[in-house]
């Protein structure tokens, strides 16, 4: 960090006295705070969106007691200024604070405090400094990081969260667009890994898709769940320092400033107590990680191989896949996508332990935003290389599929079906027994005539698709009651 | 088991044939699956409502197929009688298939297949076997394991879930009730463990109230999409050997017999493949389990004591608390409550690992079954007697309340609000060091008259009401500028 | 319960007096306990080892204390003969107490106190009651349930935990068996599920060997610090009430009744407050079922198909695989072992956050106990089930893996080894591209004579010898630099 | 990143060809890594020691291949001059490969392979290139990614559990100062939160003490563990490609370059099949967070208040603890302590998941190295300002210690150990109703005499001492009898 010649500056906080190197933008509580949490090299300003809607908090704020006749007019257009200024431009020189930090986000606060102080009274005085603009006089007026803080996790979370939906629409319109290439592969289905009946490959991603838009509905709830702050509950509920008209005119300052409809909780002592909110978000995020694993899982299955596994499908070749095996090619897009899911399986063990808070305020709201933002950041990040380098390339061995499926002895089902479960059975075991197909043996076991095999078999397409399935086995029903 | 001195039957079924006891309500494959899984000592029986769903789909099923002509008449009334005869009287005598089985749940949907059929053969010849009512070819006809067990679950659930949803509605009956009664206990909040200010211990317990009305709004909702069924979707989800009018009928009949207004699932292959449904269920069910933990921790630090905690509340003592310290009452009721949230929180682990299946069909259910179902049966025992054994009888110690909210440091907040935060701070360290009050320390550094003392902190109810609050400021801020 | 006619006793403890039914082996605070929890249907009773191992120190403390001069030698002779009584006989009816209660295992140790109390009563007078023989006076003399209950689950645990060890090597033994025949079955490696190079069976099953010779070695270390008790240390640590003599006394008492060397626990206060033993049991527990989990999963992959799948391996046929799709066998057994792993995972969960105690006592020993005594009951009892109906049946398709070997692209390592990688790669994607073996595609690009080709690739088995492998390239290396 | 204007220059690899920045360290597999993976904004360059480890096994290899005679001296020399230039310069510009990543590590292997083989060609040639130093003919010769990042994450999470076990030996000290120097303050130990009986402060952070001995006992017994390298099983464990001559070599040069006795693991299919080591190297630091979250909560609850809280301790003010609440200090230190502990459990969530692996390989190494690092990481940089800004500087309420200790009614353990239990009962219940002190209400209720009252609670640090307690009690129970 390069700190330009200015005069250092004495402050002064509850502890005691610290000369500031004069160019810092932020204060003492700042700098007592990096010295005390040096710990994950992360700081907030590398928490998307949380530093800012701190500013914007403050904006509101400073906007919302100015009109209350609260807050000096020059002071809050100052503030108002001085938030603007860094809203763009939150970096890790002026917001340090280690998000691993104790005190229920108080130091993140103070940081922010500090910062638009030093510049508002700088904006008045051309000297940073809590003069005439105090941190916690001003900047904090009719605030707490009590409610600061939920407030703008919300806020930043609940920014993420739509981003995150974005990406899964994406991933979304490519599976549906394979899901129509891939309509009519007919191949085998499996369950418990075992052979069963025929499906189309797009039948099976059309489960993929489903699965995916399930989970982005639940994220559009999830974002409008954030759009609930505790804004104006102050240190514990009560709404100290906070009147009712500043209630409401820091709601609308905040409309003004994001163009979004915030509101303020229904019951605010509930929403400084308890943040199983954020557990039903790690829950949804956890919900996709598994679906994103499982796809990934199923994708590296199905592309086993290439020679000595299913092959049924072929990823796009993205990189060698051995440094001491020529011509080795690895799933390792569906491998990074599925560690991605074990690392958002973690955070969720993490969030669900912060959650278990005490008496009036949950203080572990830092690791549970850590952890949160992390899978958010890690899944938006990784699904578009998901989908481009892996899931739109997907080719199809569409031979093997078919004789895969072709081959499979759950075909008796439709025997099964037609006569009963004891004759398809001895069917099963006859084929098995002898390495036919079904079709063979029902021939050779003098149940079908060729014909019958041919027309029962013969476009195993149809056991993928409900009415064909119905009329065909109706045939045959009604041909044996005859 | 009593095993009446009935001739033993010979079955067979695709590995071979077996001598049934002649008494055995189940058959062979029942009896393999006995064999091959002795393991947890819990059946498939001890599920609650899990067996009987599994009979009312067949019984569904029977009269669906003989609507459609598939089934004969006979056998259908059998099946259908068999399962009435069944549905109230489940038994680990005659379903004793652990729950820990592998094969996705085809024991279990055996074992109701084999009962059945046994029984229904039973009422038409007087005696039990595959014949004339086969478990396959009839009990199961138009059905597979794989849409039966998913749909039993969710019938099963559902229905858990509902008991819970109402167990939760007794305990903020009951909350509601103390939060009436405390409404004017004045206490100290506690943030970070360290004095703060001023609420209600009736705010306090609304937080508690409103927490779980929010669980008892997620319930409902997941009650509601445990109403969507697989069912008709068979092996893979093409809805092999179920026809169109079946698959109507079978709803139909399920309605009839249950009086539920049960649905297909909107997506069969996505149902079949997926069951993040689950994973939703089970963070509800931790975000219940969080809040009970919550909230017991803070009956415990609330009675800690009796005399050198902080001793703000006494719960009914319930039992003497230790074998060798007369006089010693523990708070057991809340240490058994969160003993059962360590649990849950435990079982959403498993539920999460499970909820990774592959390909076409997820065939961890069983233990997904198991683990909510325990989850759910543990809170929905325990909560009532946490209710009655403790939360309905919490008493309060008033005047510490008071007395401890009176002396706290963070009345200077008050200060801060009229005047600005260094003044406040000064005043508080000066209350600090001397152990004096905040409204003493204003008076002895002169920042107060006796009078004005008394009116700001002689009834610090007041602080924890937004509105008085705000006007006792207001009022401080005028007489300040004038 | 069947109670016999014997007349009611009135029973006083700190809370009050109450009835108890004269035939009742427990008094007054056991009900207490059973009304207040009435939860899990689990009972201390069902803990293997639990109630056994409270009541051998009870027997060794009424020595103890005999010896000390401190009980009465008929008093202590007859809480003697009273446990030797029960100690073979415990049943949910004398000890219901449920595995979830609070207060840290008061119930469970006053279960025992008063069940034992009881009968020496009636030993020595005829009549149950707290007279003469008192639970807490006599027979919980100079302990406390701080020190009683955690020595027990030490004694408890420690024996189930050699009872798994035993368990363990009985598949370590069956899995060496399928090593030895699987010596010379040459397949297929994977990595990444991608073809790579060749291994016998046999290597890769050492594999799980080694791993659970592994997880044995573990299990000896910890049943060793099993024998560590902090029996003595009575309520906090301090050994209040306990003399020195007593000490030394009980733990020779204890030596006599269980044969076992037990031993005092080094530090008592970490005794008491830390129980990061039972994290460190929970760990090995879930690195035996990630291990039973991984070797489960490679089966029932190795064994996919019958058809469409790898088809190395046929696992033993244990039950029919569908009620709807004759002809299907599904891994159940391994599935079965799956889902025990998962619930061993999910208990390690519940063991960690009991895990944070607080001050001078963990009080969570109860969730702990039951979420151990689970994880090591259910893979003692599925374990031998797992051996006997799946590994020491396996068969082998030695023809399916040996073609899949020879196939491998990745023996162009060869090539790499001898040449350079570029080279190889080169050969690796002729091959591919053209569909040929490494060894075609050698000799068709010129790379190897056909009799060069046959030395080198002619038998693949020498592959899986590092000695083999090392002439052969050594050998072709000499013959390139000529 | 500033590249110089160096031409760039065209390198192929199995997939085609790309034209490479003429400054860039790396080549065209890491150039595909790095666009595959841009999802963490963590590289491999960030986990301590791991690209140097991979860095010193690559010059081992370079020089045994050199003894071997397989590699060029000129070559073998110009790697090892290569990897001794960059040992000490690991940055993310030459090693940016994201650490989510899949294929189980060969892009990190490769990253390193292209480094050195581009350096060392520059050094023969002075152009960076794959010639005529190859990164997988040369540099990664007798290697494969299988056993070389196995090999290399035992090397740098060795070394880190070293420095973490360092770190906590400071902790130890800090804790045992503390402990000499609370020797004597007698305070008030608490079971289920209740008042229980005396213990000096020093004795119960003898119990922190001890705890964290245990773990550096085990942390030290993982390091050797760590010591057991894979290196020389190449892909699947059959050694392919390493000679049992090199296999010697190469650990020879490890530890003459590392001054480490680095051994080949025992049994090489098991160390690439399974990773349970890291489970327990994932349990123990487990244990470790469990035990300083342990110990933090309890420093925030002894020094709860400063009025209304326990107030046994006051922790060190390091800054202010609010925004809103002048006068308020919050524990922060512990608290950043115990948010640091959430994240290293749900660190082990995710390790759990990660190491079940599949067939012959785990490929999900990299996120077990980086939940690892971290948790390491977090620990070891959060435990000296934890001991610093808290431990270290702990300060005691003596008197309210005290006066907390005198007024427990669990001090009537004593008349219980006297006389009998009943009697000791009735006396607690008498203090309790009168608001006595146990002292007083023996008396008071005629039990003892003034004199014997002063004899037994005159001075309760003799409770906190065994053999004074044990005089205490012998004296009474003698007078009794007499």
């Amino acid at each position: 960090m390069d700190v330009p010649a200015i005069p250092a500056r004495l402050e002064e906080d509850a502890l005691g006295t610290r000369f500031i190197p004069g160019g810092l933008a932020y204060g003492i509580q700042t700098m007592r705070a990096v010295e005390n949490f040096s710990i994950s090299g992360r700081a907030i300003a590398d928490i998307e969106g949380f530093v800012a809607a701190i500013i914007v908090i403050k904006r509101a704020a400073a906007r919302a007691n100015r009109r209350m006749g609260s807050l000096d007019e020059r002071i809050a257009e100052a503030i108002d200024q001085a938030g603007s200024e860094y809203a763009g431009a939150v970096g890790r020189d002026d917001f340090p604070v280690d998000i691993y930090h104790g005190g229920g986000g108080t130091a993140a606060n103070m940081n922010v405090n500090e910062v638009l102080a030093n510049r508002a009274s700088e904006i008045l005085t051309g000297r940073k400094g809590p003069n005439p603009v105090h941190p916690n006089t001003h900047v904090n007026m009719a605030q707490s990081t009590n409610d600061v803080i939920p407030s703008a996790m919300k806020m930043a979370l609940g920014g993420e969260l739509a981003v995150l939906r974005t990406t899964l629409a994406g991933l979304v319109e490519t599976i549906a667009a394979k899901e129509g290439a891939f309509a009519d592969v007919v191949k085998l289905a499996r369950t418990c890994l075992q052979d069963a009946l025929p499906v189309t490959l797009g039948q099976q991603f059309s489960g993929y898709r489903v699965a995916f838009e399930r989970q982005i509905e639940d994220l559009a709830l999830l974002e409008a769940s954030c759009l609930r702050l505790p804004l104006g509950a102050t240190a514990v509920g009560t709404c100290f320092g906070a009147s009712t008209d500043y209630r409401a005119a820091v709601f609308e300052e905040l409309a003004v400033l994001t163009g979004k409809s915030y509101q303020v909780e229904e019951h605010l002592f509930d929403a400084l107590q308890n943040v199983d909110h954020w557990v039903r978000v790690s829950a949804t995020l956890k919900a996709i990680a598994l679906v994103l694993s499982k796809m990934s899982a199923d994708l590296r299955l199905m592309s086993s191989g290439p020679r000595a596994g299913l092959g049924e499908i072929v990823l796009p070749a993205v990189q060698p896949g051995s440094s001491i095996m020529p011509g080795k090619v690895n799933p390792v897009m569906p491998e990074m996508m599925m560690q991605v899911a074990f690392r958002v399986i973690g955070n969720d063990t993490t969030v669900t332990r912060a959650a278990e808070g005490e008496l009036d305020l949950n203080v572990w709201e830092s690791i549970i935003l850590e952890a949160l933002a992390e899978s958010i950041r890690l899944m938006r990040r990784s699904i578009p290389l998901f989908i481009s380098s892996c899931v739109a390339g997907i080719a199809v061995n569409v031979e093997r599929c078919l004789a895969d499926a072709s081959g499979s002895l759950a075909l008796s089902t439709a025997l099964a079906a037609i006569y009963d479960y004891p004759t398809a059975s001895a069917i099963a075991k006859h084929a098995a027994t002898h390495g036919l197909s079904i079709r063979d043996a029902s021939v050779a076991h003098g149940l079908l005539s060729e014909a019958e095999a041919d027309l029962l078999f013969g476009d195993i397409s149809a056991f993928t698709n409900p009415g064909r399935t119905e009329r065909l086995i109706a045939r045959f029903r009604a041909g044996r009651r005859t």
